[in-house]
């Protein structure tokens, strides 16, 4: 998709929100937006950031009643030197398109998205926050648009990607977290769509997620659907054990979302040479290896926390103390190494990194080509 | 809910659809839509009438990324009188404030809300089509409205109410659908939300209703997500099975929506005196019936296509051709009842009926009561 981004500007700007204060998660937004549409004639069409702003749909619009959409989320962070670093923005554009493909949603160019987050990006360069811990979150998402009412996928849909400068997810983002193991509700099962980042299932999700609060704990521990044994995930976040030297996660078997934090925990423990075993682990296998003291550490990962600790396992009536309710060793040297990376204070040695380039060092770099061109 | 609705005239009416064509279904919209807000400090509040149009959303409202939603699906009739009749409209609010309940959505006054569609309605009489199979659809849902990104319940909603003038369902309503067992995709699973009427489980079900289309079928017959063994619904419908003299359909267990059709074919089943057995139904003993000859009739029901016979049901390399392919004459008798029912023409024993009284109507009873006030 050789097509061009159109840049409206808006008339007035927004004050940037209070430094002194935490920024929360997903609390405000930046100036602009993108904004693209698709249509069975035109494909995707009519790419334009333009002042961030409500969208205008049709009460009718499929994502009203049958939740036709994905989404990703992802992050831009500052490094020191004040270059600008995106993490893996081709693996969140790829599984964008495996949830288009389970959704029924026209695909996109990766590339041609991975474009325009940087566009954007640059121009909200300013809203990139500079704190420990703080980023500028991107959430790209795409919605049917069709106004009626028959059960049938939309034949028109809006891309967009907002942004919003981000403290970490969970607050001071290295205090380990209680959860507790679900046993009731189910986030989804083999065949459904589990593992598409898709509205549906973070609706499903609320009502345990509110019942783990009354509780007093953080977020669920999501057993599979079939048989209410095996551990899929946790909240809104992929799960790691670490047993012994080895480190455990559950192997993705169709309603288990692929993080792409996942992937990279799982890529940088082997580059480490740490055994990774990825498998079907029941919640009462678990529970022994805890028993034995087999069980050292317990971690989230997801692109909004990254790494997670979790100090508190419950699982009905026994609860296990994870790492004497604090940080374990390895928790922290997977959340230092990766947001050492994401900040460019630590040696890309994986290649996960792609820099944004803004305006004025693209014109740089631009007018440098034309010179080569001009002399060759 | 003592509140008042509060009534916007529109400067134009549309024309209305050519009645010589087919409305189709959900196409066509009237010319005003209700609408009605919720915030935690005020509850549901602005009540109001107003032109139907576009609403306007912040791109980061939680209806966009984490689908939290519901919806009810109704009709209203026009009787050869001229009465407006409505069809067991505090079923339907019955289940909204369920499916509310477990997507974490603040519960409606569900008899305010029947007001309310009773008012859109009247004013939108004219708008009730006429012709054999047509009816008015009225489509009640609730989005949350929140604009930020951390994955929590909405703390504001709205409301509206759209009505759509509707031919049936499938086109001609009693020619008899193709249906295939599907054994990869699931719809939902206990402990889910398959029980809620949310967008969520609508766009779950898009994959497997694409590629029955692209077989050649009409819909598919969804299996429990557990075992893959036991029938729950067809396509987005309840579904029934005459076996011998006997009607079987599967018990309600958390994953199947519990239809305002399903509960009143089965209610008027046992009013005939027809045994009616609520059970897990595998699909294999289905077929195994089949073979013996015992299956008599198969058909779906729902509000859109009330009574949907089924003539072919296909199961990997097996296929029952149903009543010969044809409408069976439980499946009429059922369709012929119902409809009767909602178009007046047949005594609604069963007290399932409300009127909607318009404008005049009203005027009219107001006056009355007011004499005989006056003259007690």
């Amino acid at each position: 998709m050789g097509q061009s981004i159109t840049f409206h500007k808006a008339d007035k700007l927004k004050p940037k929100p209070d430094g002194s204060k935490p920024l929360g998660f997903g609390k405000f937004f930046t100036d602009y937006m993108f904004e693209m549409d698709y249509s069975m004639e035109e494909g995707w069409h009519d790419a334009r950031i333009v002042p961030y702003g409500p969208i205008s749909l049709d009460p009718a619009a499929t994502i009203f009643h049958y939740g036709q959409e994905v989404f990703e989320g992802m992050k831009a962070y500052r490094t020191e030197d004040k270059r600008i670093l995106l993490f893996r923005p081709d693996k969140n554009m790829e599984r964008m398109n495996q949830s288009c493909a389970r959704l029924n949603i026209p695909e996109i160019d990766e590339q041609f998205v991975i474009k325009a987050i940087k566009q954007l990006v640059a121009i909200e360069e300013k809203w990139i926050p500079n704190e420990p811990g703080q980023s500028l979150y991107i959430r790209p998402f795409i919605i049917g648009t069709d106004p009626a009412l028959g059960v049938h996928p939309s034949s028109t849909y809006k891309l967009l990607i907002i942004l919003s400068p981000v403290g970490s997810y969970f607050g001071d983002s290295m205090s380990p977290v209680k959860i507790y193991v679900e046993d009731e509700y189910v986030r989804a099962v083999k065949g459904g769509v589990g593992y598409a980042k898709t509205s549906g299932n973070y609706a499903a999700s609320l009502k345990a997620q509110t019942k783990s609060e009354e509780l007093g704990f953080d977020q669920v521990l999501w057993l599979d659907g079939v048989e209410h044994k095996y551990i899929e995930e946790v909240g809104s976040m992929n799960i790691f054990f670490k047993i012994d030297d080895e480190v455990w996660t559950p192997a993705l078997n169709g309603s288990i979302l692929p993080g792409v934090t996942r992937a990279s925990v799982i890529e940088l423990l082997q580059h480490w040479g740490v055994t990774v075993k990825e498998k079907k682990i029941s919640v009462n296998k678990l529970f022994k290896k805890a028993e034995k003291q087999q069980l050292k550490e317990v971690f989230g990962t997801g692109t909004a926390a990254v790494i997670s600790p979790v100090g508190f396992l419950k699982w009905n009536d026994k609860v296990i103390k994870v790492a004497n309710g604090k940080t374990g060793k390895l928790s922290q040297k997977l959340y230092d190494t990766l947001t050492g990376i994401q900040n460019g204070k630590i040696k890309d040695e994986l290649h996960w990194i792609q820099e944004v380039k803004t305006d004025k060092q693209e014109g740089a770099k631009e007018k440098e080509e034309e010179k080569t061109a001009t002399v060759e």
